[in-house]
């Protein structure tokens, strides 16, 4: 019985949008290299084995270390922090390990520390301004690139990046804009290097790209995670529909305001996360209502949404009829602005049809 | 050594805000009940019990559970959540337990499930529109109470009021303004109940008006939390100083981008949150950069602010002449804007002179 707020997970809503991907990249010639970030969770991992998949992309060298039970092909796709060389040389000697470079200073860190060996991607920033070196600065790539060759426990693998700004876009052509934008960014450099370089790959991957777009030329690889369980943010972005959504919130109502058409319940930012998103229809929302029919959650309830999140508090505005029926100790159901940071904070999920849990605890792991 | 983000607390910071704010409640003849959910830590409790304090609020029965071991009576300050009848049950034959409602039903179910006896505090909505019931609505505060003393198990306690609200002001007059309005709704109230009943308390607190107000008139019991540490947030709000803010995280340099005057850091919102603040001077900041001078940190660091925030990593804007000397592998520091959802993520300490870690752990005592 749910007591506390609780994370629910559709198994098969989630095995779905992990076969549409994989189908896809098989379909497209790539490789597909899922980014374990999201769901955090060695069982669900092996969700991803059943249809084939062998490696994986994570977010931070304790991840990596947890899923390194079950995994041996790891991309730690984050820029290396050279502070962790203990991990990185334990991981090492393990696992098939891929960093992220994009300077001197810790491409000769990990030449004169690395013990055994570690492939390297260097980080090319294709726009979203975040990391990685610009894409036409050749002689600075191509300095990296040497200074990689120069030392026998690092290979160069290839370069990496990752269109954090079709998070910004709203609907599918101007996430293809920009996606494409990148795809010949990234098409350009591989032209360049590959008269003086050969054998190296180039890894592309975020969720609104990886659902909506068809153009991947000249891209390997890619590392789309939050498609697993998509989320709000997804649906207004336009890489999903909300029915796509695999994870949803239950929260207890301890509060009913029929004078305002509020509720409030037990989930709040220690819950949900802060992420907002912002909406046409009810300004900035921290939720969408869903409706439960007793197997799994369906709908989008039109005009119920989390406005507000405190520390445990979360304040939804719910239809005129529901805050009339509503009462403290009744369960509502809410999908989540971002799946990623919503199950890093709950740690587990209970799969919705079985009553089974399911945990998510990299931190737990680290504790231990 | 520090390899990952990690969240310093300055213990002799900490200790004085906590003397101050116990010497003003004893100065004003104020019940001092701090609020745990900001600390939760068993450790930083006992620096409590050194000035005297012998009860505490929190705000959940999981944190109650928690604080059980080493405190005896206790407020759970969030609209009581009856699906939880059986932690309520195991902590009413344990500590003394205040609980808060707002509604017939939720009484009604209390008298008839709580085994032993607990205290019944009224909510009380003095404008942050978020919980409680309208203060001059006293037909219905007066049949609430009516309930309660009908159940031999249900003592009524008093109101209790969060002037939330005191979170969007900016300085000291806004606090008071919003805090008198406060004082004044509560001892109308007071005035209008006490023709009828006696021995009743009321409850208040919020860190911005118990750290700038001397008005408490009317009122019995505060309940501040935030103020064991300050954050950006409060700085700006006008409760503090930064050199009061008891808590910075040390985050490692992954990525320098001089020609932006940019450092990204592994350090995103799963450590710090995503809580924003609105300032003036930058925009929206996720946090502020300080000085440390070896011993414990110093002053916020003009032009030095992070930015943006993803899952794991934050971009910090800093001055040309750091950008042109910060190296992969150095740590900076930063202040957190909202301290309280930055140890629910880190759910650890280091104490910056002495080196001990100190543990905020009772989400992991609730996974044991």
């Amino acid at each position: 019985m749910i007591t506390i707020p609780t994370l629910l997970l559709d198994e098969k809503r989630c095995k779905a949008n992990i076969l549409t991907m994989a189908d896809k990249a098989k379909r497209l010639g790539l490789d597909f290299r899922p980014h374990f970030k999201t769901h955090q969770s060695l069982e669900i991992g092996r969700w991803f084995k059943e249809v084939g998949v062998d490696k994986i992309a994570v977010s931070s060298f304790d991840m990596a270390m947890y899923f390194s039970k079950e995994w041996d092909d790891i991309t730690v796709a984050f820029p290396v922090n050279i502070l962790e060389i203990d991990k990185i040389n334990d991981l090492a000697k393990r696992v098939i390990l891929n960093l992220l470079v994009e300077s001197k200073d810790s491409i000769e860190f990990l030449g004169k520390n690395v013990e055994g060996e570690v492939s390297l991607f260097i980080k090319i920033d294709v726009g979203t301004n975040r990391t990685g070196v610009q894409p036409d600065n050749h002689d600075e790539i191509f300095s990296l690139i040497e200074l990689i060759q120069g030392f026998d426990n690092l290979r160069f693998k290839g370069f990496l990046a990752h269109t954090g700004h079709t998070y910004q876009c709203d609907g599918e052509s101007e996430i293809n804009a920009v996606h494409n934008k990148a795809i010949s960014i990234l098409s350009t450099l591989k032209h360049c290097i590959s008269d003086k370089y050969n054998n190296f790959i180039i890894s592309l991957g975020d969720t609104p790209a990886c659902s909506v777009s068809e153009n991947f030329e000249g891209i390997d690889e890619i590392r789309p995670g939050n498609f697993v369980f998509f989320d709000v943010n997804q649906s207004y972005i336009g890489s999903c529909h909300t029915n796509q959504v695999a994870v949803a919130m239950a929260c207890p109502i301890v509060s009913v305001h029929p004078d305002r058409n509020e509720i409030t319940v037990y989930g709040g930012g220690i819950h949900f996360s802060k992420d907002r998103q912002d909406t046409p229809e009810y300004g900035t929302v921290y939720g969408l209502g869903v409706e439960m029919d007793g197997e799994t959650w369906r709908d989008v309830i039109e005009g119920m949404y989390v406005r507000k999140l405190s520390q445990e508090h979360g304040v939804i505005k719910v239809p005129a009829e529901m805050a009339a029926q509503l009462k403290p100790g009744n369960l509502v159901y809410v999908l989540p602005v971002h799946s990623c940071m919503t199950v890093d904070l709950m740690q587990a999920y209970l799969e919705v049809r079985s009553g089974k849990t399911i945990s998510a605890r990299y931190k737990t792991y680290l504790a231990e």
